[in-house]
Parts: structure tokens; sequence; C-alpha cells
């Protein structure tokens, strides 16, 4: 008999289904709609969406005459200037906890710090985050790494909205040793961090833990690097289709998490499936 | 046969040196000259000083019409507003560093960032520090301390000039658990740093370590805990006459550091008498 246990905070936060409204709501008013980049790191919504009428765009050449909406992770300067540009209708998705790490990099590059960002330097939000301080910051992945920056002793720190906190205590420790100053504004959101603290004390109490979310999503694949950091078995999977039978074998305690941009639809499925295992 | 080293960077630092000099030359100067608090805190040096022809006063109601110099420590700005009402002759030995950490204190003060300041609430200086803000900070010695400060939610951090980075790191760490934003300005001065380095790694290779300076000072304090910190037997003298035969059974590497204010005539001399011991 296995013992199924959801994840407190598991699934949709603000920002996610504050920006899927946006969407249904311009779908709703207006003929042709379009994203820049997916809009959400969740394919199987994405795709949701597009069976309701939303056009997924690559790049701002393709537009011709659609509203264009920005994606939560938002969208480059140098991409928002093109867009005024084509003088087609915007319609702003952005997290505002994304925004307003936008505008701590720019408030600590223009008060003299060298801006460090924790985070995936090809991940939307951070090129963002980048390209708002013309790329004059350093952006760091592994906490651990080695600092080279000479010149500037004054550093500040943020962090893609997405990371965890535990990387960006270390990150921190690590820049201190480096400066005179180190001025650190915490912009990982809040909704991360209840979903990575409820993960992490799942993770203690099961045998297995299974992360559903996008592959492609930061937060999803914190939460599993998360789970195995707890030395818990752990399976990151989209949908229920990836579940394999074996994974249970000798197993009476599951766990399941799921990422920020996971709709219900698909906890509730992979829930299903788990309990046919009994 | 016992191996003596003394540890690289023992001794005077800069801002000990310059108020040793200050003092020296104010007596060469002025017939009546005091200090508010002692120069610095070592006994014997202050003691070699007084039988030059200074003074040393406990409080300003003391003062007459003496050249009165300002401590390496620093006073607090009661005191100093006090001194000049009094309108007598003032020659300011305040530590550079020390004037810095002050400015720093003021600062992230009227930036709005409630200050921490890591210190000894009773120590000289950082009863200055806090008189330069009004007495707004949060003073801990503890790096682990429960942090309870309700409503601001972005903390200032510096140190007292003579705390341990280790410590220092710690109590950031503890600070940026409870707050949204922490700016951290590193105001441990250079030389302490050196010095607890260079003790850090002498008591890695040998038996015991003597530490040499004032019990009253604060640097040489966190010298003998940092010793201890490494699993190394450590004894804190001020002189020679406190050395124990009995320290030294079964004892082949004997490590030597000294604070910031201890001169080289107690350290050459605590030498001295440890060579008698082969």
């Amino acid at each position: 008999m296995i013992k199924l246990e959801i994840a407190a905070n598991s699934g949709f936060c603000f920002g996610v289904k504050r920006a899927i409204q946006i969407v249904q709501e311009t779908i709703r008013q207006n003929s042709k709609v379009a994203t820049l980049g997916p809009i959400i790191h969740n394919p199987q919504m994405v795709n949701y969406l597009k069976n309701r009428g939303l056009c997924v765009l690559d790049n701002i050449n393709e537009i011709t005459d659609e509203t264009i909406i920005i994606r939560s992770h938002g969208i480059t300067s140098y991409e928002y200037k093109k867009l005024l540009e084509k003088e087609v209708n915007i319609v702003d998705a952005t997290c505002p906890f994304v925004k307003k790490a936008q505008k701590y990099a720019q408030k600590l590059t223009q008060e003299g710090y060298h801006l460090f960002i924790l985070g995936e330097k090809n991940h939307p939000e951070v090129k963002a985050l980048l390209s708002y301080v013309d790329d004059s910051a350093t952006v760091i992945a592994n906490p651990e790494e080695t600092i080279k920056i000479t010149g500037k002793r004054k550093f500040g720190l943020i962090a893609q909205t997405t990371q965890s906190e535990d990387k960006f205590e270390r990150l921190a420790i690590n820049l201190l040793k480096e400066c005179e100053e180190l001025n650190i504004i915490k912009t990982i959101c809040n909704a991360t961090l209840l979903r990575q603290k409820s993960t992490m004390d799942l993770a203690k109490k099961v045998d297995i833990m299974i992360v559903i979310g996008g592959k492609n999503s930061a937060n999803t694949n914190r939460l599993a690097e998360i789970a195995k950091s707890k030395g818990c078995k752990t399976f990151h999977i989209e949908t229920s289709n990836e579940i394999k039978k074996q994974w249970f074998d000798d197993v009476s305690k599951v766990g399941i998490t799921a990422g920020a941009s996971t709709p219900k639809w698909i906890i509730d499925d992979v829930k299903k499936e788990l309990e046919k295992l009994n």
C-alpha cells in the first residue's frame, strides 16, 4: 500500500496565475494574440492556451499585427524597444516580482555596485535583468564559483526570483570574502521560498519524490535539486505518461510537489495515476 | 628542546603606532597632557607613557586645563560635545579605521537601514559607534543570537574593527534570513584580519599558543579565541611574569602571537623567558 502526500504550496504561484488570466482575457478581447516565447515554462499549459487561439512567436521579426503579450519572465530592454518600434498593441504579463528585481538591478548598478545575479545566464528572466544594466552584471550559477572582479570593491547581489535560498546564502558568503561592501537584496520570491521549504520538509519524510513541472522550468528544476539534496530518490516529470511502475518497488511513502507553472489538472492526473498503483 | 615560532603580523598595528606617536609628540609640546580612558588597551604600555608624564582620566569632569588626547578607540559624540564645552586643547588619536566605521554607521542609518554592529556593547569603540547613530543600532556579540526586530526589513551590518571575519560572516547569514535587504560594510580592519589569519595558521602547527596582550584588549581576546577554536591549548598573558613552567611539559612546538596594542619589548621579553626553558 503506497501512501501519497502532496507538498503544501504546490503548483501555480501568483505571477503565473496572473499571466494566464491576462492571456485568457486578451484572447477574449482580441482576434490575433501572441506571446514572445512561452508565457510560462509549462509546455502542456502553453499547448492548452495555443488550442484556445494563442500564438507563440520565437522572434520579434515574426510579428505582423498581433496583440503581443510580454511573458511572465519579462523581456530584454532591447526587445521592448523593438516592440515599441513595431507599433503593435502590447500587454505586459511580466510577474511583478520579476519587475521588482529589474528595478533593484538598476538601482544597485546606478549606485556604483558591481552587480552579481545568482541565476542561469540563458534563462529569459536573467537575460532581461542583464539588459536593464547594459549587460554590466556578472551572472553566477554555482555559488562556489571563483570571483574574478578587478577594481570594484563594492558588490551588489540579487537573484533570479526562482533560485534557492541556500545557494543565495552561499554566494553571499563567497562574495563577502572578495569585497569591502556587499549590498544584498533578496529578490527570490516568497512563493518560491515557501514551495522550496515544503518540498524540503516532505522529501525528508518520504521514500521517493515526484516533482511535476516543465523540464524548461527553472523553479521546478530547483525543487528536484532540493529533494535530491535531502537524499531522496527523485523523479522530475511533466505529465503522468512518464511515470514508471518500477520506481515504486519497495516504496511505501511517495511525496508529490509541483513547480509554480504546473496546472492543477496535471497534478491531479499524476495523483490519480499513482493511486492506481495500489 | 622547545621550538618557538612567532606569528607574522604580531604586535602594534598602524592605529596603535599612530596613537602612541601622537601621545609622545603631545607630551613633548605640552606641560599637562591627559587621555580620557587608556589610549590603547595595554596596561604596560599605558604605564610606560604615564611614567613619561601622561595622565589618564576616567571622567570628563576630572578635566581642568589639560591638553586632552582622544584615545585610539574613539569617544562618544556626547563626550566629544562635553569636551568642546570645556574649551580645552583637543588632540584626536582615534584610529582612522575606527573613524571610518563611525561614518559608515551614520551613512547606513541615514539611508534607512536598521544597523547591526558585531561587537562588545561595553567596549569604548562600540559605545562611540552607537552614539553616532543616537543609540539606534543593535549590538550583537554572538552571531547566532536570535534576531528580534519588528517593522524594518532593511538591515545594515558593520563590525567593531577588531572582530573576527568568521563571526562576521555567520552574523551576516543569520541576519540575511530575517530581512529583505542587507547592506554589509566590512569595517574589520585589515591588520586585524592579517593578524587573525597568521594566528590561525600558526595554531594549527604548534602544541601550545602563547597570546600576549592586554586582558582588556578586544583584538587580543579574539586571537586567543581563534587559537582555541583550532583545538590548540592557549594561554593569554600580559607579560612574561605569568608564564608557568608546567605549561610546557611534553611540549615541543610553541607558537607566540600578540595583539595590536602589545609593544615589541613585551613580546621580546616573553620570547627570552621561553628560550630559558630549553
